[in-house]
């Protein structure tokens, strides 16, 4: 303990059988996460400081004013990254046992890319009213917090509440850091391809989380002219048996009233943007317009095969790494929440999403082209870009204390 | 970031005015914990492994097999220090805003003494229900709950009904952990004074969560001599509105049927056990037996000041470390739950608790003194000694799964 190590030094759960150990396995044993301490607690002194008594005297000044806790807590930077486990990647509703490496992995992506602390909350329940009353109720150890994995339509509902009850920023980030990586992309291959996001007509293939999270902030964008299409076809409002989100969706978007299929939503499309797994063939992409842009963004098999996008369009871009343009959600969460707790907002508005994306398509602005429409997820200038505008933003909202 | 530090270095919040800023409040500032990354993730070979796409063979094999976790994830060495905040320290009810301070400090400790993963959890409720209810949806993130500084009776309730319910370690220190302590100090000074400690009569002044527990581990010791005075005095079977727990104290304890004060009690006392703040006369300490034993842990007012106990006792110990025989819990909970989860163990026995009392107990054997019962806090002898004597006990007992 002296030189600050841990004295005990456990050999670990001994290795079960069954399971072939390689790189990815051996990376995950024992997790990737450690909590350490800010401070060595190795003498009498550090001791009274860091715990009793010293620390009642900064518990008694909480007490009378809990606006310290932001200055003498951790918790202004602390990030609860929660799942049920019900939408985990591509494997769907695998529980929270199942879930946590994943959330893990997460939060370690809060650590290393924008230094703050998150800790991943997985939970034995998938009840709407369980999950966010069990959130509201540990809120107070944390400074915010970030929605994962939770199966549409139930991530709309808790976000919802989660917002409305709280006072720290709540952010589904399967929705809203998609949306925000989305638009920063579509706006960088407007500019790339000579026209502006108003002259675009989008499908969207998908209404789950990020299907509708992305219509929204298109539409704030001002995308006017977007159809969003589940596996049933485009939704428009004469669709029977829409949930409330999707039947919101087609009163706002489907200008053109269209009824039909997905594929022929695309004909003279500018941009299609796949957000559901769903194939779609050659001959659908070959009717798009001139320039067209395809955002093909399922991983690791997206909806149209990069190689034969480019055959039909202008720029393309997927969630894949060994794809240029890939669409990754860490160029935005770390920084929209180091933002929000820089200014110690309240809340995440709309306007501090549409910041950041401007923020993430800014950076490569000076380089753009076809091949490069979005930073890529190592780039070190995005998270303070986006830290920045989000801040400010937060301030010119009205929801900052800081 | 490609040297491992965050690439975002904010200013920190704001100082705010009315606070004197002196050594304390300068070491809280920011919180005491950090959590960070195990590997760095600097690269697209990094989060391939620690993201996806390789983290999703990890959730798929837990997904098949949950006792996997125990190998993958980091909650196996995880604890969850959980407080509502309503009995701080001395400070009483006042609230999870302010206990966050002490929580973090606890979790510090398990990191600093036993290399322990711990986050604390503070939380929006001080109903029974609500509090269980809480701790079991958010129990898949953790290895092991630890409870503290929760009132009493309100505790002994929390912390059957999630023993229970759940199939982890489940702790409240202020309870368990004092009364290893306790029991260790107290078999010492038995023996450095010639008795054992079936020879003892004890009188425990205190009835909360500390004079319950230290109580009944004495019992399980085999002090068959006990009396428990609260402060309207002796409990007897013939109190009225007794709370259930005190009930049944009063049954298991105080042979002699005593029904007065405390002071009445003492005469001929072997042990005065000072759990409850409660300020005890010399005139009272006087009339002990002879070699009497004086624990008056209250912190930081003894019950008894240690040099007027020292006129009339063999022996003294208080909760200050400013004294000889430092009553610390952080003696036992580190090694408790080390030990706990190098077993696997599902629960916390009672076998494992008076096998960490002997494990502190024995550190100290070769050099027993009346001045030194048990070891300094940063003898680093013992966390390793109550580990091991716990994880035995817990494959003794039947309930380790490694």
């Amino acid at each position: 303990m002296s030189d600050g190590k841990p004295i005990h030094a456990p050999s670990g759960p001994a290795r079960q059988p069954g399971v072939a150990e390689d790189a990815v396995f051996a990376a995950h044993r024992g997790g990737k996460l450690h909590v350490r301490s800010t401070m060595p607690l190795t003498d009498r002194e550090s001791l009274s400081i860091a715990y009793t008594p010293g620390v009642a005297r900064v518990s008694s000044a909480i007490a009378r004013d809990e606006s310290l806790a932001r200055e003498y807590t951790w918790r202004s930077r602390l990030v609860a990254v929660v799942s049920d486990g019900t939408a985990v990647l591509g494997l769907g509703n695998i529980g929270p046992a199942a879930a946590l490496p994943v959330m893990e992995g997460k939060a370690a992506l809060f650590a290393e890319f924008a230094g703050l602390d998150a800790i991943p909350i997985v939970l034995a329940t998938t009840d709407v009213d369980e999950i966010v009353d069990t959130v509201e109720r540990i809120a107070p150890s944390f400074g915010g917090i970030n929605l994962e994995d939770i199966s549409a339509p139930r991530c709309f509902e808790v976000e919802r509440r989660l917002r409305e009850r709280l006072p720290i920023p709540v952010f589904h980030d399967d929705q809203h850091g998609t949306a925000i990586v989305v638009l920063a992309a579509l706006g960088n291959a407007a500019r790339v391809t000579g026209r502006s996001l108003g002259d675009l007509r989008v499908v969207v293939s998908g209404a789950g989380a990020a299907g509708v999270a992305c219509t929204r902030i298109l539409l704030a964008a001002g995308i006017g002219d977007i159809a969003v299409a589940d596996s049933k076809g485009v939704l428009h409002q004469g669709r029977e048996h829409l949930t409330d989100v999707k039947a919101a969706l087609a009163r706002d978007t489907n200008r053109a009233g269209l009824t039909g299929p997905l594929e022929d939503a695309l004909r003279d499309a500018d941009v299609f943007l796949g957000l559901s797994a769903g194939k779609v063939d050659e001959d659908a992409v070959a009717t798009m317009a001139p320039d067209a842009i395809v955002f093909a963004l399922a991983n690791p098999d997206p909806e149209v095969d990069p190689e034969v996008a480019h055959r039909h369009a202008a720029v393309v871009a997927t969630g894949r790494s060994d794809y240029p343009n890939q669409i990754n959600n860490v160029l935005a969460f770390p920084g929209v929440f180091a933002g929000a707790f820089d200014a110690g907002a309240r809340t995440i508005t709309e306007g501090m999403e549409l910041a950041a994306a401007r923020a993430v398509s800014e950076v490569v602005s000076d380089s753009l082209t076809a091949q490069q429409i979005v930073p890529t997820p190592f780039d070190p200038r995005v998270t303070p870009a986006v830290a920045a505008a989000v801040a400010a933003q937060a301030r010119a909202d009205g929801v900052a204390r800081a």
